[in-house]
């Protein structure tokens, strides 16, 4: 966490157009608010520009349109919020890993092994698996039988991946990720479900990130897929023979019934639902809370959830939702009656 | 997964019609569309019945209604989908693990554990706890001092078992699944949160299923109770003191609070939630993302999701939402001014 | 758990009006009705007074107003439920723990490790972490390099707190919760998602509970914060930049999206959500199932929860929430109409 750049060493890596004193040295990135002179802070929507004013950040990331709002060291982008994040992995390198197998890992046999990549104490590298370059399994991890993980992979500890899945290269997947559990398939017969074997796997493109405790279910006789990109929070529930387009962002607690496909470039809010056998078009955002009980075949913005109040209003007005077919039952005898009463005192007068 | 069987095999062993070829000869099961000629499919649902057309599968299940539907090798069942569960079953037997203690586990004092059991690296069985015959204990699993587990249960890596806890034969639990931590007992007391000691048990009946980091909590005074024949989906929430009855299913995310009881052969829908303190009756169907805060005294279906929409459509109706009470009030006043206006224009002239 | 107290040595303890027999020894706290002579039993509500007459508890913790409603021998309460789990508490002292780091625990270069905690096999303490006095650090949990766990934590099997996380004294956290994984921060560039370094911390006051499955995200750039006494229910997503304020209490399930602060001593249910960047005050109850989308400035009760109903009904009346401004529109007509009605029908005639 020692890293530190001049301001033109920055802009010489990350591009952008630099005002004001390039030998600035900047060592870590920092709110407006919180910022030291050592650091560099960004202003993402011109909205905020009054927030410069009072700030002690030794230079800023800025857009286009707020070139000239300061006088401070600054780098314009066209893109600040991503300028924003190059500038921070730059100065937050992840650490170094040593490569090698700690010994108090259990290494099954056949499996094999980059000699680049490293292995922590208490994972367990199922027989036959295959672990790429570079990449890093933490500590109490179970990596299944013939399971195949690309390159520069993170598991953090305590992922867990079930036999047969394969996953591309650059994988993220934070604590208590369970990867390739069996999906809920069950047949009721004469009294008692039967278990239906869940002989599909998971299968799961590059560059995809995984949130703490989210789980991903093998699929019941095809593959569960996950695509490029995907970027997935903490607590999410993906069931067995999803597909999860390329780069879709699905935000914490929302969960994915069975067989359903959502698209690529989607936004799924947090604690949204989507049922089972749909359909999601690309380019769709489901706010939070939402729950998609249709396909949609077409990009476009979707909301489902219900509004809060104070609980005595809600109590008030949420009463009349067990009765709105008959309000609105009322409303066209309303309409029908005056009508004809319109039309009663419209004759002309005998 | 090498099994392979001649259809006449499988109907003897499972039953049903067999019509056309009986010697073709089956590795695998495959949906109608995936389906080679080694692989055998099915139609659980007539509707469907057009789909059998353009198949490649060697052979078929069918229900009787379907029996002529096609030429091909195939069975005929009352219960085709069940059907289809039994023959995957026997075309894909659980991988036989070997039985014993690897040197990796770790056994607490008087811990009986059958010999036919297997124990895996790094898993972790508590002083005086009893594993039954051929049950598997996964990587990374902490089995609690005094834990009984019946017969061929199968617990995944990284399942925990708190201090006490009872459970019968045929367990499947998924990665991360904790069964018996504390439930959430709290007294306010000038200012500040008491704990309340949780010292009943989770018990559990035989051939339940739980799904991966599914929670189930330790009653408060008395026991949590997951009655034979219960399957639970992945990141289920069960609170203290709840009973679960025999053969209902739960599906994703749902959450049930403390003290409720559920009834038998109910299923509850994804996401779902019921209050705590609450009666469920038998063969009662909850919809997902629906709030159960009632008790249910009766058979029957019930739903309680918001309906999504468009953002732009919900955002102009939804607004209505608080403002019900006032909406049913002038819909109340004009009916009252309209009933005197018709007894008005009803008057005979004078 | 064989703890047992005479009632006149509880009442010295706790304190309280004793009246009856003093002399009764108590053995273990049970509901009335599964209460034994030996054990002691509770009523915090007056309203199940009745309940009170076919008890067969030795003892009984009751509130003022119940003093006289039996003569069994009890301790009078300003707190009968407060006093309920100080008794409980009494009786069923935590297991004693041995000191001592076990043989198949994995210490980290440079771990300070109070002499009076206890490491269990197969947990990891990472480089430069600090180990409080009388702490337990259950099998398989992982503790990040140069995290600070205060004194008597008790973490149970497979918690994990990724580095640099700082957490008080007497934290309670159960199996499966992750304190510490990246929030979840991504710039969309080009047509990919950035990943944004997430350098803030988890901090943790003082007497904080959290639990199984739960995730706490690291902050951003600043911190996560969860203040003293705050005690989270299972499988609980609190985002990065989150702070939660002094002894707030959150049912299972709930989710806090990022960079919202809440307040002190607020209530929030099962499943409720709150969106990022908002405020709530102190003192705020929000109800299951409630999705929170703007801030809340003043103490209160709030609820968004759609009322169930049979599925038929719910069939009938749902489908007119599409249509609620349509609707008033109707009844805005109907008003206008029978305005300008009425005006003509009390026109003096001509």
């Amino acid at each position: 966490m020692t890293a530190s750049y001049r301001l033109s060493e920055i802009a010489a890596q990350l591009g952008g157009r630099l005002l004001g004193d390039a030998e600035v040295r900047i060592s870590q990135i920092a709110s407006l608010e919180a910022a030291q002179p050592d650091q560099i802070s960004f202003l993402t929507n011109s909205k905020y520009r009054a927030q410069l004013a009072g700030t002690r950040a030794g230079a800023l990331i800025l857009g286009e349109a707020d070139a000239d709002a300061t006088e401070l060291p600054r780098i314009i982008s066209d893109n600040p919020y991503a300028y924003f994040a190059k500038v921070s992995a730059m100065l937050n390198p992840l650490p170094v890993v040593e490569p090698g197998i700690h010994p108090g890992a259990v290494i099954g046999a056949g499996a094999k092994i980059d000699a680049t990549a490293s292995i922590a104490a208490t994972a367990v590298i199922g027989a036959g698996a295959t672990i790429g370059a570079h990449s890093v399994i933490g500590e109490g991890c179970c990596i299944g039988t013939k399971v195949v993980i690309g390159c520069r992979a993170r598991l953090y500890p305590r992922v867990v991946v079930y036999h047969g899945c394969v996953i591309g290269d650059d994988l993220i997947a934070h604590s208590g990720v369970v990867i390739g559990a069996d999906g809920f398939g069950i047949a009721m017969d004469q009294g008692h479900w039967i278990k239906i074997p869940q002989i599909g796997r998971v299968v799961i493109g590059n560059d995809v990130e995984i949130g703490a405790n989210t789980t991903i279910d093998r699929g019941a006789l095809d593959d569960t897929v996950i695509e490029d990109g995907v970027k997935l929070d903490n607590q999410i529930q993906i069931a067995h023979n999803v597909r999860i387009g390329a780069h879709t962002a699905i935000a914490g607690c929302a969960g994915i019934a069975g067989s359903t496909t959502i698209g690529r470039y989607c936004l799924i809010g947090g604690g949204a639902g989507i049922s089972g056998h749909l359909q999601i078009a690309d380019h769709v955002e489901i706010a939070a809370f939402t729950l998609i009980g249709k396909s949609i075949r077409e990009a476009g913005s979707f909301t489902g959830a219900f509004p809060f109040a104070k609980t005595e209003d809600w109590r008030r007005n949420s009463v009349h939702l067990r009765h709105l077919d008959e309000l609105a039952g009322r409303i066209r005898k309303l309409e029908q009656q005056l009508n004809s009463l319109s039309a009663e005192s419209l004759k002309p007068e005998s």
